[in-house]
């Protein structure tokens, strides 16, 4: 009789795992990015610490790019000359930080207004994964200017 | 003897629901839109059927703004003249048509580029909430021209 005692605990353990896990599917698939990771950033490596992955979303009437950085990894400093850049956080978390300010901490569903001229990065934090859509503002004769490197000093410091 | 084994089935059976729902939170939290619902979308409400939610995610160097519409909601036939518009699916499913053509159905990740000039609505499927993410290409005197409904005729022949 104990024996079928156990069987309901243990079918009960396993309806628990199956449940469980469903939800971790469920739910996993919501946190991969929503747009796709896309290739290595290969074109842009030099100017990033660290593995950066690039899926261009459109570039027909203007350039949209979906930019996911493993933990850790940022761009340099850089500036865009011209017009400015929009990001649109869609998953993990990251910090952008303006030359002269504190670093601001980021996470899905953050908007950043990146104006024009205004020295600045952006990237992942230590322990977590971090998507952005990077909305280019189009400008007549547009760039972008890349600086140094956020050393790992600067880095190591963020909260 | 038979009830402890009724009692090991009835623990099982909660475990699963418990099992579940926990899957079901961390996955509604996921099914949420990313950037949030906004506003009862009032002052385009003529040129919907059915209620919309607008979330102005900036509009400091151009506007790019978060759409949810409820189940069947969608907007009229219109055009936008000088830039077109960049839709970014991030919750739900939908369609996108332009006139002449078959309906698009569109889910999460999915994007759109709409040209200037093109005549075409887009709006939620008959089941599903539908969030988008609308990127308004700037344009110098850019305007958009409201035409008529999509009748329920047209739209319940989607599939």
């Amino acid at each position: 009789m104990k024996s079928r005692v156990i069987v309901g605990i243990v079918v009960g353990v396993i309806c628990l795992l199956v449940g469980f896990i469903g939800g971790k599917i469920m739910s996993g698939t919501c946190s991969n990015s929503t747009f796709g990771k896309g290739e290595l950033n290969v074109n842009y490596a030099k100017y990033f610490k660290g593995n950066s992955y690039l899926k261009p979303l459109t570039t027909e009437q203007m350039g949209v790019f979906n930019v996911t950085f493993e933990p850790k990894c940022r761009n340099n400093w850089h500036i865009h000359h011209g017009g400015g850049q929009i990001l649109l956080v869609t998953d993990g978390s990251g910090y952008y930080q303006e030359w002269g300010k504190e670093a601001r901490k980021l996470k899905k569903g953050d908007v950043v207004n990146i104006p024009p001229e205004t020295k600045h990065w952006h990237g992942a934090s230590k322990d977590s994964w971090f998507t952005h859509v990077a909305i280019e503002v189009p400008s007549t004769n547009g760039s972008t200017e890349w600086l140094e490197e956020v050393s790992d000093e600067e880095y190591d410091k963020l909260k």
